[in-house]
């Protein structure tokens, strides 16, 4: 089997690397001259390209690993360079746009799976990517109505055998809503704490690993973010309102010195949170 | 040098623990027998008491590892047992309140060295206590008007030899005003985080990194942290204020779907993040 993969960056590395150990061949494809090199001297890909037209037509599984727009404007530049039945694949954080904007092409000879692996890291770039940051990960399959089983099958046996844990099968809104809370929410959380630091002190000086840990996020790709921000503004904006919410009743009990319902709140998150591993 | 640790859990076994390889002599004092127990079985601590009467007047230094109310209980219930002129220090997380509490004792002849080691673990116990905790972790000392320089160094020289890497002097209040940003807010958010879960979904099947690294601490001890947050109060709310006005910023740049405000609210925290090691 022929994979492609568009844009070997830390996440198209990735899924190069951790598809290595298995028979495919592995065709890098990538504007970037000095990422390619790279990527054929560390033997991450067999083959590399910049001129994705002289090779789509041999691949049978192309994952398109670029940002929301570029993964729009690849397909709408390419629709008809894909091999006749090729399965394509993307790794968008938001689901309904990019569906939306791609459904025009469902008609044509090639079948899209869209998905979402859910892993990165606050870092850019090919030299960065790893195995590990796949390594018990989950990662998300959003079918649309032209699915067939076999293709959605065939993407969720690479996903398991880059590393990922769970593969998970929902539609593209339930995707949207649910990583406005596990993803979204977090990376705006960790922006606003660090933007409200009124730096009175050097900060460095008195945090501890909780700062740290709840920062680290912060270091954030902006052109990347701000668009998955946007395009995902119905559910993000609810999201950060229940999120309010929540604050204000722990600000609320902490202004009465409530400690029973402080307590009571403190017990429900550390209840919740040991159920997660 | 004769150094007593009052409460030997998780902090009190790691100041036992990091100051085992240095020439003192580690008393440990506990109402707990089993604890006392396991401190002497794995040569945490050279002596262990359950009463503390019986052992402080041979006590150079005292490090009392106590919960805040508890603290100022041991105090109230032992200071006439203080060798004379012994330096007493403390772990509280908050040190206005402390410090009020205490200095009705200032005229006795001891001497308070009041500190906060920033550092700890989501768990509880001295089974848990580890130099590692304390590596390159930063140490606090608020002095008040009774203190010399001596005892300051001495309490700072243990610190360093802890495993500290930064000692810093300030005063109670400004204490309690940056701790309030660095380490109480960020457990505030982790708490609303997780209880703002609606649980629709099984969370646990969209979380990636993100979620796990910003939700460790909502695994809290609750009655230790509502003792903090209630204490400090003051500086609290208005942390948690100044972190919601930067919240809704974000929030508005989404509304309006202001790319260019949202990127540049990202290349501002990515700045400031990149500068803490």
């Amino acid at each position: 089997m022929n994979i492609g993969i568009v844009g070997i960056g830390l996440i198209g590395g990735t899924y190069a690397k951790a598809l290595r150990k298995y028979p495919y061949n592995i065709y890098g494809i990538d504007n970037n001259e000095e990422t390619l090199a790279y990527a054929i001297k560390e033997n991450i890909v067999d083959y590399a390209y910049t001129n994705p037209k002289s090779v789509l037509k041999e691949l049978d599984v192309v994952f398109i690993c670029l940002y929301p727009e570029d993964t729009i404007k690849f397909v709408r530049d390419n629709i008809n360079h894909f091999k006749r039945g090729a399965i394509i694949s993307d790794v968008v954080g938001v689901k309904r746009t990019i569906i939306d904007n791609l459904e025009v092409y469902f008609e044509d000879d090639v079948e899209f799976v869209f998905a979402h692996p859910i892993a990165g890291r606050e870092k850019i770039g090919i030299t960065y990517a790893q195995e590990e940051i796949f390594k018990d990960a989950n990662f998300v399959i959003t079918p649309t109505k032209k699915n067939t089983d076999e293709a959605i099958n065939l993407i969720s046996t690479l996903a398991k055998q880059m590393g990922f844990k769970n593969v998970s099968i929902i539609t593209d809104t339930q995707h949207d809503e649910i990583i406005s809370f596990t993803s979204q929410l977090t990376h705006v959380l960790a922006l606003a704490l660090v933007n409200s630091d009124d730096e009175k002190f050097d900060t460095s000086l008195f945090i501890g690993d909780s700062y740290k840990d709840l920062t680290r996020i912060a270091m954030i790709n902006e052109k990347l973010w701000s668009e998955l921000f946007i395009k995902n503004k119905d559910h993000l904006i609810r999201t950060i309102n229940r999120f309010e919410k929540h604050l204000d009743e722990i600000k609320d009990a902490i202004s009465k010195k409530d400690k029973d319902h402080l307590e009571e709140l403190m017990v429900k998150a550390t209840t919740r949170r040991g159920r997660i591993k």
